[in-house]
C-alpha cells in the first residue's frame, strides 16, 4: 500500500531531487534569488501577465517568496501579492521583513488582513498587527474569529519583545500520571491538538510544569513506562516577561529546542521553540555592529524618515565631540602657526587612536552581550587590553616615528612616536571601561559608546602631539 | 505505579521549581554566575578544599560549568578540572569557549584527552581536537576507541567551517515501505540508536533522502498509515562541503530543526541538528563588528599574540590610509599658514564624515551578511542612501555652518558647510559601494572594507575643505 501510494505521489510530485528547497535554475551558489529571475517575475508584473507571474512563483518555498518581495520595489510588491493571492501563505507573511511587512498590512484593506490573522499561529498574527496604530489594529481585530482575538488581545498586553509576546500558546501538556502509552493514544485521539511540538510538557495539578518529554524518549520507550522515568526534570522555564535576547542567550546557553512558558504563578501559558529564536538570535547578535556605527536599527528595508533620524541624531552628537577635539587644537593654534607640519600629522595620531579604541570596544561589547564579562573577570580583561595596546602602540609608533624623522627631523618623530604610544594606550583603555561602565550603569553599551571612545581618542590625540611638540620645546605656545 | 515512582524520585531530586536552569542564588538576574559565587569557588580552590568545590560546583548544568571555566583564571582552571573530574562531562566539554578548551586539552596527557574523545559525540569530539597539531591529534586519536576514531578521522577530512565537519552520524534512517507502527516498533527495539534526533529520514534504496517525519506528525498518526503519507518529500538536503556560514543561513531561512547531510553521490551521510547551528548563526552574526573594527576573532579568550598580530595589522594599513590624508593637508600647507582656523576646522569634516561612512557601510555588510543585497536591490539602495547622506549632510552642515559664521566668518562657515555635504554624500556612497565591490569580488565585505572608506572619507574631508578654502579666495596655494 506504502508502495502504490508512493507510485501516486512520485506521479504529481517530482522525486526528492527536485523538491530540494532553494536549489534550481531560480538560484544563486549563495541560495540567493538570482537577479535574471527576479527581473522575470518583474517583466511578467508589468506586462500583466498573471499566469505567467503564477507559474513562475509557484515552485518557491514561503521563505523564498518572502525574499522576493523583499527585493521588489514598494509598487511592484502589492502587483505581485494581488498575482498569486493563493500563494500568501501564513509562512510568507511570517517570513517578511518586518518592514516590508508593515509596509504591505497598511495598503491592504482590514478584512484582507484579519483573512490572513485567522490563518496565522498566534505569534505570527501578533507579529502581523503589533506595530500597527492602535485604531488600525481594533478595526482588524474586530473582523478576527473570537476566540484568535482573545488570543491576540491576550498577546498584545504583554510588553513589546517579551517572551509573552513571542509564544505560542499552542502546546502539548499532559499530567504527571500518564504512561507512554496512554500519551501516544492521547495524541492519536485528540484532533484538535497542535501538530507544532517538539516536547511533551508533563504538568501538575497546579498546571506547573515538572518535567519535559523529548519525543525521541518517547518514541524508544515501550508503551507501559510512565511518563515521569522518561522525563528530564531539568527544565529551562521562561518568565512571560522575559526580554526576547534573554530567551535567545538561554536558548543558545541551554541548546534548547523548546522552552515551557510560566506566569508569575508559575502555570504553564505558553511555548517558545528555536525555530522562532533563530531569528532574534542572529537578530540580536547581529545589531551591535550597527548600534555601534550609530545607524540604529540599520535594515536596507526601514522607511527613509527612520534610517534619517536614527542616523543624524549620531551624527551630530560626534558633531559635538569633534567640536571639543578643535577646541584643543584651537588652543595650540600658535604652536601650529610656527611649525605647520603638527597641522600635518596630528589627524594620523588621532585617527589610529581612533581604531585601536574601537578595536577594544567591539571585542568588548561582544563579551558583554554574550554574557562573558562580568566583575569575576573585567580586572583580567582591562590587563589584557593594556598589553595588546603596548605592543600594538609600541609597533605603530616605530613606524610613523622613523616615517617622521626621515621626512622632517628626528625631534618630530619623536614626539609623535610618544604621543602615538600614549594614545593608543588611553584608546585601548577607553574601548573597555566605556562599554563595562555603561553596562553597569544598565545602559546598551553599543549604544552610546563610540560617542565617548571617539572624543577621547580624538581629543587625546591632539592634545598628546600637540602638548609634546610644546613640553619638547619643538614650538611655544 | 507512576505516582509511586514519583514520590521516589521526589526524594533525590529537588521539585522541579529548584532544577530550574540558570537560577537559584549562584545567578544574577542576567543569567550570569554571580562574582560572589567565582569567589567562593576562587577561595575553596586556594584553600585546596576539593571537597566544597565540588559541592559548590555540583548542582550547575553543564554549560554554567563551562561559564565557570571561563570566568576562572588560567591556572585556576586546570585545579578546578582537577578538584571535579567525574563532573567534567562531555556537555561541559562541548560547551567550553574554543580557547579555553584548546588550553586546557593542551594541558592535558593524551590518556585522559582519549577518555573524554571516547565518551563524545563525534562532532564535539573533532570539535575538541581540530585545533590540536597533527602529532597530538595522532598521539590521542591512537588511544581511542577504532570504531569512534575512524568516524573521527572521517571528520577531520572534510575542510574546517565544513557541514562533514559539523555533522552528527548518529541518525535514524528508515525505508519508504515502513508504516507508522513498523517505524515506532523499530524505534523501540533497536537500542544501538541514538536518542538524539527530532525528525525520521525516509531513504530510497540507494540511501538517498526522499523525505522527512517531524516526529510530532508521526506520534499524531495511526500505526497502519504508511510513512509516505506523513513525511514531508519538500527537504533541504546539505551537501557535506557546505560552509558552516551558509549551513547557518538555510537552518534560519527555513525554520530547520534538523537536516539531512548528504555527499557528492547524494547518499545520506549523517545529520545536523539546530542546537549546533545556534551557536554558528550567533558567531557568524556578531563578527562582522569585529571583523569592521580589525579586531580578528575578537574573542576575550583569545591568546594574546593572536589578537596582537589580529589587530596590529589594521592599524598599520590604517597608518597608511592616514599619511594619504596627510599627504592632501601638506599640499595646502601653505594655506594652513595664512589661515590657522582651517587646521582647526578640518578634523570636523574628516570625523563626521567617517562616522557616516561607517554607519552606511554597517548597514551594508550586514545587509549582504543576511543575503539581503543582490544585484536585483542595490540600485535601489544606493539610492536610498544618497538621500540619506544627502538629508544627514544638510543638517549637519547648516548647524556647524551657523555655528563657524558665529565664531569665525561666514565665509569659512560657507565653505565648511560645503565641504561637510559633500563629504558626507561622498562617505555614504563609499559605504554602500565598496562592501558590495568587495562582495561582487568574493571578498568578506566585513574585512577591509573600513580601511578603504576610511581612507575616502578622512582624504576627501580634507581636500574638500581645503580645496573650497582656496577655491572660495579665501586662502592661497
Amino acid at each position: 500500500m506504502a508502495e502504490t501510494d508512493l507510485e501516486d505521489r512520485d506521479v504529481e510530485a517530482p522525486v526528492s531531487g527536485e523538491r530540494v528547497q532553494g536549489e534550481g535554475e531560480q538560484f544563486d551558489e549563495e541560495n540567493r534569488l538570482k537577479p535574471e529571475f527576479v527581473e522575470q517575475v518583474r517583466e511578467a508584473l508589468y506586462d500583466e501577465i498573471e499566469d505567467s507571474v503564477y507559474d513562475l512563483v509557484e515552485p518557491l518555498h514561503p521563505a523564498d517568496i518572502a525574499d522576493l518581495f523583499e527585493l521588489l520595489d514598494r509598487r511592484e510588491r502589492t502587483d505581485l501579492a494581488a498575482a498569486i493571492t493563493d500563494l500568501m501563505s501564513s509562512e510568507v507573511v511570517a517570513e517578511l521583513n518586518d518592514y516590508v511587512r508593515e509596509d504591505m498590512v497598511e495598503s491592504l484593506p482590514h478584512g484582507a488582513v484579519a483573512d490572513i490573522v485567522d490563518q496565522l499561529d498566534t505569534d505570527d498574527a501578533v507579529q502581523l498587527i503589533e506595530d500597527l496604530d492602535h485604531a488600525d489594529q481594533q478595526a482588524i481585530l474586530a473582523e478576527v474569529e473570537p476566540e484568535d482575538r482573545a488570543a491576540i488581545e491576550n498577546a498584545l498586553a504583554y510588553p513589546e519583545e517579551s517572551a509573552g509576546r513571542l509564544m505560542q500558546r499552542e502546546l502539548v501538556a499532559v499530567p504527571e500520571s500518564m504512561t507512554v502509552g496512554d500519551l501516544i493514544d492521547y495524541l492519536r485521539a485528540e484532533d484538535q491538538l497542535t501538530t507544532e511540538f517538539w516536547e511533551v510538557f508533563v504538568v501538575d495539578h497546579r498546571f506547573h510544569p515538572v518535567g519535559t518529554c523529548q519525543l525521541s524518549w518517547v518514541l524508544r520507550t515501550p508503551r507501559d513506562v510512565a511518563l515521569t522515568d522518561v522525563m528530564k526534570r531539568d527544565q529551562t522555564l521562561i518568565p512571560t516577561d522575559m526580554d526576547q535576547e534573554e530567551v535567545a542567550l538561554r536558548f543558545q546557553k541551554y541548546a534548547l529546542i523548546s522552552a515551557a512558558v510560566v506566569d508569575e504563578s508559575g502555570r504553564l501559558v505558553g511555548q517558545l521553540t528555536v525555530d522562532d529564536i533563530v531569528h532574534i538570535i542572529s537578530e540580536e547578535a547581529g545589531e551591535d555592529a550597527l548600534l555601534m556605527s550609530g545607524a540604529g536599527e540599520g535594515d536596507i528595508n526601514e522607511p527613509l524618515r527612520d534610517a534619517y533620524s536614527a542616523r543624524v541624531r549620531w551624527l551630530v552628537a560626534n558633531l559635538g565631540t569633534a567640536v571639543v577635539a578643535s577646541a584643543i587644537i584651537a588652543f595650540f593654534g600658535g604652536a601650529i602657526e610656527q611649525l605647520v607640519a603638527l597641522a600635518v600629522l596630528m589627524p594620523i595620531v588621532a585617527s589610529i587612536g581612533g581604531n585601536a579604541g574601537t578595536q577594544t570596544m567591539a571585542v568588548t561589547v561582544r563579551a558583554i552581550a554574550m554574557n562573558q564579562l562580568t566583575k569575576s573577570n573585567t580586572k583580567r580583561l582591562v590587563i589584557r587590553e593594556l598589553k595588546v595596546a603596548l605592543m600594538n602602540g609600541v609597533t605603530v609608533a616605530v613606524l610613523i616615528g622613523l616615517a617622521t624623522s626621515a621626512i622632517f627631523d628626528w625631534q618630530l618623530g619623536a614626539v609623535i612616536a610618544l604621543a602615538m604610544v600614549i594614545n593608543i594606550i588611553v584608546s585601548g583603555m577607553a574601548g573597555v571601561l566605556v562599554p563595562v561602565a555603561f553596562e553597569r550603569m544598565d545602559q546598551d553599551p553599543a549604544v552610546a559608546s563610540s560617542v565617548f571612545v571617539t572624543m577621547i581618542t580624538d581629543s587625546m590625540g591632539f592634545f598628546a602631539f600637540l602638548g609634546l611638540a610644546v613640553a619638547s620645546g619643538l614650538v611655544s605656545l
